[in-house]
């Protein structure tokens, strides 16, 4: 079907969600693996997927999944990651690799690598994409493309199996990149963890404001708070978990972001209009190298429709 | 030209940037002015309006642009309002319908109403639509469809000029709503105003974080913190004018967000994780009140493209 070998032959993916499904998507699409199995915890899940044939073939437990898999991919939520690795650890192919898609990764490393057996290569990743969307429905193919992939190797990890995953990564449509756990989990409270409480927060602040009713909030919402909705729409347990699991990073750089807020709250109270200038003059300079960087475009609509579907 | 008459015969735009340019877009495309002048204060953006050709005549001066006009729009910045009233009050045509497009209603009413001469009417209004660009170059004919238009009559507003002007922004594509000044002010607040200056806080904690390097918070941006970019780089000028102008509903949000970000610190510092659970999910439901009314997609890419133009 394809000119390129597949780059595993039997993939299982624990876990069927928006990650998960847009593996499969990925991986049909360049003909990257030999086989794809699946599994999820909720039979409504697995019945989903197997009438929608993401992968091809569901099974009823993570144990079963992995059986001759030789790339296992834990896609679960990362609070769910330890006792996923204590229930397949017995049934792993030796020579097998084991990596996991979670949004934190010393958690993840401190719950699962005790539990991989000897001769199994254990190789935390991150995808950094995602849509407010979860469940099997929600995967498609293009998710992954252009965007980076963080790959978090223990230390001593085998070489080739490391680069055999970043191959999958990278045919998957993926820029990738090695970082250490302690750096990515700060990285992440920046540009994800933060922000998504904040949204969160913003949204939650809204919903209870008793003197502006919910249908004027939502009306309205085209002014700017529309796109904190979109990202306080994320999936719930997923982000309990990473909250809870990247704690420490989490609350520092809250506490830095509170300071900041409390500055520019005085300039307003003060009316210190330059200051407040410059302050965002400033900002308007990051928003540039993202779009150089090509992770956004500057399409003067945001590319979206104004109508509903 | 079009089958329906011009609602105004010539319309006069004080201030040449992106709401003003794509209004002039949007009368155009559907024939709703019989003649649109322009000007701006910069010599630069006059330039390149008459190179654009964006309006039918471009003018060096406010008082110039209003003569003969029917509708006069003031396009500039809140702080900058007060200044073109006194400047454009002798030259008004007798009949006239003075608006403007600020996104602070009370400040404006406040500096623009005491120049409006007898016999000239003065209907202020804020078109709900927005990119993060400004300039002449920015503006385009769809900005306003299926967004709203609020209008914000003083009482005893003589009703066929509101009416008139509610034709104006309906035809441009918007849809219109009354509201009161305080109100108004209140409802953007929340919808805009403090979502505008926490996304400006945010980015400003990235920015000078030094642990992160700038390029790293660039590279992976997708993850959430793009969003935010995309709101901090709005116009410098139009946002310290908001928050300068409407200061009392600002600091309140900002005070009852704050409030309710250290509820949620805490509830991550102390391992609450119903609670987090809980709260997220709530937030959600609001996101799909804005889908249902129309006001963003579900496109499950966000309806962008992943790469550079």
């Amino acid at each position: 079907m394809t000119e390129r070998a597949p780059i595993y032959d039997r993939v299982a993916l624990i876990g069927l969600g928006l990650i998960a499904g847009s593996m499969a998507h990925a991986m049909r699409r360049g003909g990257l693996a030999g086989e794809i199995v699946g599994t999820a915890r909720s039979a409504e899940t697995r019945d989903i997927a197997r009438e929608i044939g993401l992968v091809d073939r569901v099974v009823d437990s993570a144990a079963e999944a992995v059986q001759r898999a030789d790339l296992v991919v834990l896609a679960v939520p990362v609070g769910a990651m330890e006792a996923v690795a204590e229930e397949i650890a017995p049934h792993l192919a030796p020579g097998a690799t084991v990596t996991d898609v979670g949004s934190v990764k010393r958690a993840v490393i401190d719950a699962v690598a005790p539990h991989i057996p000897e001769g199994v290569h254990f190789v935390p990743a991150h995808p950094l994409a995602g849509t407010e969307h979860s469940g099997p429905r929600s995967g498609f193919a293009s998710l992954f493309d252009n965007r980076w992939c963080l790959i978090v190797p223990a230390e001593g990890a085998d070489r080739a199996a490391v680069d055999r995953l970043k191959a999958l990564w990278q045919f998957m449509g993926s820029h990738t990149d090695e970082m250490d756990p302690d750096h990515h989990d700060l990285v992440l409270a920046v540009t994800s963890h933060a922000p998504h409480l904040i949204a969160y927060t913003m949204v939650g602040v809204a919903d209870h404001l008793r003197r502006v009713t919910d249908s004027e909030v939502i009306k309205y919402s085209a002014a700017g708070f529309r796109d904190f909705t979109r990202i306080a729409a994320s999936d719930p347990t997923m982000w309990r978990d990473v909250f809870l699991t990247n704690k420490e990073a989490t609350l520092d750089i809250l506490g830095r972001f509170t300071e900041e807020l409390f500055v520019l709250q005085r300039a307003i109270r003060m009316g210190d209009g330059d200051m407040l200038h410059e302050y965002f003059t400033r900002t308007r300079a990051i928003r540039r190298g993202i779009i150089e960087a090509g992770q956004d475009t500057d399409a003067p609509d945001f590319g979206r429709s104004g109508g509903p579907r």
